[in-house]
């Protein structure tokens, strides 16, 4: 079932286009990646979905709806982001009372256990947080809120390893027991390729990849060995990139595993996805 | 070669112990991950050694000589870490500037070709770079200054996938070249893993562990099964923690491989360091 309609959808600021013409859909209850480099138009994009900037050109729909000052599709959506929707001034619980006051269905009691487990003080000033709890009280809302469409805008940012696994596993049992939507943009890849089912990649402001994360990593391989081997294997392939390390090289490479000029030195292993992601994405003169 | 010797270092922040009796040698040539979880106090050790806050007890050594306000000594060390050193109204080309008159021995060449490398203007105010950008200004800091101390704090926080990864390649080929004494505090530990060569935990201001990162995954494995079997398996081992996927476990063991018990259905793997991390550093409640 088709939820989300991002339809023909073109951003500029100046003469910078943010968004090129993206078409895509996002259906209900199922979970997102979306990827891209710094500036390649995911937080864009997640504005634009959530009302917070307005389109040049095209419209967004959820269930048909147009999502443009319609308050009553806005209700049914979480964008957590870099950006704050109340003072820093204020506490977080005043932030959590306030959530509740605009959504109506905000789970206080999941919030407040929620806290307690990440040792939040929800008395603290949000100005006063560190980094890492700047992101762990918008996350707990997250997890928090009964919406059914919930967007995360780089949700780890300055979370330690041990909570940003805790969060990964909060949201899995979220989902599991609610079956929201769920887009995250992260530059973490490969932290959530275990948690996705969809993957886009925006590139310069167009859609480049956008279908099943299992399909993309079956779309090819990588293969290691002495870098003089890996050269004439790979002639003729479609390789994406190489990495060299001393003597040895990796190559990945689209399409099916070719076995007949294999060595037995030689290794063939599944594509890694931010491998991947950084091999599709790579700028001229990058190293 | 012992190059820095720090010495039973105490530093409170008011009932709090940020460091306490912390014992530990950085030898000349070597990269050493130190890994803490938010608060752990790396960066509280980080800025005692470069002399930026000074500890309540305890002395730090550079060959020998105090680092407290010893001119000499600090030229010899440059700190990478989110506070900065210049007003944030000065361009980041000047802010160059002023780090060679400083140091003295500043590679510029250098740093323009990694600017360009990284795509940053230079002639851009440090206030108007994006996270990311606030980040990469500093770390072509880091590569460029022909110091023999580098240290860094959090380096890759808002990088995209790409910028990380080419950073962990010129770090390495800084390394290869000037055969600096590095430390990196972060908290992508899995991919600072291949990278380091000693590893060092603060746990709640003490060190936990302090050995090559070899001897540290050598010194444990993980068993992963149906979870009765694993629970079998593991009955009268040192089981640091387990991970639970529906009716499959993980369990991450330290200790010698015992294979005697080990069904056809179990599969042993090598311990993962962002893994073992988590579960020595793992606090009550925590999931």
């Amino acid at each position: 079932m088709e939820a989300i309609n991002v339809a023909n959808i073109t951003k500029r600021y100046g003469d910078i286009y943010a968004l090129e013409h993206v078409d895509l859909n996002f259906e209900a209850g199922k979970i997102y990646g979306l990827l891209g480099r710094n500036g390649a138009g995911k937080s864009t994009l997640l504005k634009a979905m959530t009302n917070r900037i307005f389109p040049d050109d095209g419209v967004i729909y959820l269930n048909d709806q147009p999502v443009m000052e319609n308050d009553e599709v806005l209700h049914q959506m979480y964008l957590m982001s870099e950006e704050d929707m109340y003072p820093k001034s204020m506490k977080v619980k005043d932030v959590f009372h306030w959530t509740d006051e605009f959504y109506g269905c905000f789970n206080m009691e999941k919030a407040k256990e929620l806290a307690k487990k990440f040792e939040l003080n929800i008395n603290k000033k949000v100005k006063d947080l560190s980094t890492g709890y700047q992101s762990i009280y918008k996350l707990i809302i997250a997890l928090s809120l009964n919406v059914p469409y919930v967007f995360l805008d780089e949700p780890v940012l300055g979370l330690d390893a041990n909570h940003r696994e805790m969060f990964y596993k909060l949201l899995l049992e979220t989902y599991m027991e609610k079956q929201q939507t769920i887009v995250i943009a992260t530059h973490l890849i490969e932290e959530i390729a275990n948690l996705i089912e969809e993957i886009i990649i925006l590139k310069n402001g167009k859609v480049i990849v956008n279908q099943p994360i299992e399909d993309i990593l079956a779309a090819g391989y990588s293969v290691s060995g002495l870098a003089k081997d890996i050269d004439t294997y790979c002639e003729g392939k479609h390789v994406l990139g190489y990495d060299v390390l001393g003597g040895l090289k990796i190559a990945y490479i689209m399409g099916e595993v070719d076995k007949t000029s294999l060595k037995d030195t030689m290794e063939i292993n599944p594509l890694n996805l931010q491998k991947l992601f950084v091999e599709l994405t790579k700028k001229e003169g990058e190293i």
